[in-house]
């Protein structure tokens, strides 16, 4: 069975459109990322392309432009800006943050009443996939389950014991769907040691927030565990002069657990088990890995005549106009912006939070 | 006997000169220091004087205006607008670097002329000295023996087995000037295990390079090792116009190897030997050693408003207009100003002149 009915793997997949929730603090990239210039907006891998362009350039040959953004409403103008081809119609804004449940549920809810027929593909707007061809192939044998009622999650195949990530327990194939699992269910970001288990036992895919499914069944899923937050959804879609009455009542609660969770543990959820190269950037850590990078020297992102590094491995960002020296610091981060400086090392990476709360807290939250 | 024939310890010293040769690169205090804007002229200690204005503070209680600079063309207008006080003839100009043998020795020649009673007193204009009373205590003592005939160098007791240093191995006492020792010799900067015996055997100073002598003596010294040398200075006094014709003649020759390790062969040197707190700042190292610090905190020198450590020791300088954040590393260096930033850490502070070295290689001088 092809995974896509018209024609072959360059064509796009007609009834599918692009969901893609564009939010998210990005604290652990401070100071590249800021609450005025949050991580999706930033070319973050020296791509000349933002991470929210990049997600559109991955999906474009699959949907066109069947392409949704969803972003806060201080987003709005700048997402628009970097995404010409997208009509604002299709630019969401939240009247404030209600996490991805709200984000995605608002954007299924009109497209249920738009396009009847179509299937939607959530992506979040700042990660990043290296193999692009493996990405959307996984798309369409997605798609292929979710016309036949299935939620689907693409899961990704863990290359470490990572403890950044929520994990996927794989089940079952599906007869019908060669390349489809079943998930047995959802679990959350794991211990060390338990994470260690789930790589080794080859049951466990990361869990990358890919969820590919028709509208109707998305919200119909939502309801059986909260038919007020569906309604409301839907309410929305029917009039949306309504969201700002409604929008500040939704539930702030993350599609996996609002839906996901429950519908796994029904059977209701299976999996498209995907090999591409992935990551959420997260952190400095992830960012210093995903950049091509020369032993023994430091990883540069910027203008590498800028960046001086004697001794040192890790990860300098020169996004300032400065010139940069590090001397004798292994796996150091240095992030060098006009108005910020951060140092750090790759261990502390998760630590950077940290930061942006002190500055928060002393009077300085311009900074972040 | 007293230091001083006049008067008490208040009173200036009559007959005493102070010269102070104003020169360095001062490369291990990159991107701080710069060829443009070198060390002396600097704001180091955070007391709102620079080094070179802190020399002459601490002098200008035994030598009211008796105080010549020596120093590069390219910096004599800085030194001069630095030290309103001091009379425009004596900011001495070099054509061009001849190490401190040259410039100490044509202020020797000028004041033989200007004042054949003077002692003159040479002194860094880049060291800290912790306690200036302490320290014009042992000027005087040194002054007086000066006026008997004695080249007479300051020697700090050791609180380090210092290898930054030279050292002075003293002699026996000498009976007509309580408090001062002959010098046996002068030894350059040990190894490690040297420099510990030489603090364990309790007979070995610090050389800080400072010199009391009279300016006749110094000359007879110099000649009687180099008669070109010390005929050609005085050519110089004799005839100011003759300098740009014989200054690029003169050797490259450290005070210490030119005169006072010879001297010291011959018994013609003796130490005042002095305890209060002194250091060459020699790199950042240095810095973090004499500036106040909370434990557990870095130390910082700037406003400290602008830098946020977390889990975090060492020196941070926030010389530039950012807000510098470092979490999670130990002993850290990390200077930051305007177009340079340096991060290294305390271990590493001697191989901060690398980097200047690197810049230059690299056509990138204009930073240095």
């Amino acid at each position: 069975m092809a995974a896509d009915d018209t024609s072959g793997p360059a064509a796009e997949v007609a009834d599918l459109w692009a969901v893609v929730p564009a939010g998210g603090a990005g604290t652990r990239l401070w100071p590249l990322s800021r609450s005025a210039a949050p991580k999706f907006l930033l070319d973050l891998t020296g791509a000349g392309r933002s991470l929210l362009q990049q997600t559109r350039d991955r999906l474009t040959p699959l949907v066109g432009d069947r392409f949704v953004v969803v972003t806060g409403q201080a987003h709005r103008e700048a997402v628009a800006r970097q995404l010409p081809g997208v009509a604002d119609r299709w630019v969401l804004a939240e009247p404030s943050p209600r996490d991805s449940m709200a984000a995605i549920g608002l954007a299924a809810a009109l497209l249920e009443r738009h396009d009847p027929a179509a299937v939607i593909g959530s992506f979040a707007a700042d990660h990043v996939v290296e193999d692009p061809d493996g990405f959307r192939e996984c798309v369409r044998t997605a798609v292929a389950a979710a016309r036949d009622g299935w939620l689907v999650t693409i899961a990704v195949e863990p290359t470490s014991p990572s403890t950044a990530f929520g994990y996927v327990r794989l089940g079952d194939p599906l007869a019908e769907h060669p390349g489809v699992r079943l998930v047995q269910e959802f679990v959350e970001k794991p211990s060390l040691p338990t994470a260690r288990e789930y790589l080794a036992s080859g049951h466990y895919r990361w869990n990358a927030g890919m969820f590919v499914v028709r509208p109707a069944l998305l919200l119909d899923l939502l309801a059986e565990q909260d038919a007020a937050f569906a309604a409301d959804l839907r309410a929305v879609a029917e009039q949306p002069a309504r969201l700002p009455e409604l929008w500040p009542g939704l539930p702030r609660i993350a599609i996996d657990r609002a839906v996901a969770e429950p519908a796994a543990a029904a059977g209701r959820v299976v999996s498209v088990p995907a090999s591409f190269d992935w990551d959420d950037v997260g952190d400095f850590e992830a960012l210093g890995r995903l950049l091509d990078s020369t032993p023994g020297a430091p990883t540069v992102l910027g203008d590498p005549r800028r960046v001086v590094g004697l001794d040192t491995t890790g990860l300098v960002v020169a996004a300032g106009r400065r010139t940069v020296a590090v001397v004798g610091v292994s796996d150091v981060v240095v992030v060098d912006t006009d108005d910020a400086l951060l140092v750090t090392t790759r261990r502390h990476a998760q630590q950077v939070r940290w930061v942006v709360e002190t500055l928060r807290d002393t009077g300085r939250g311009d900074l972040t």
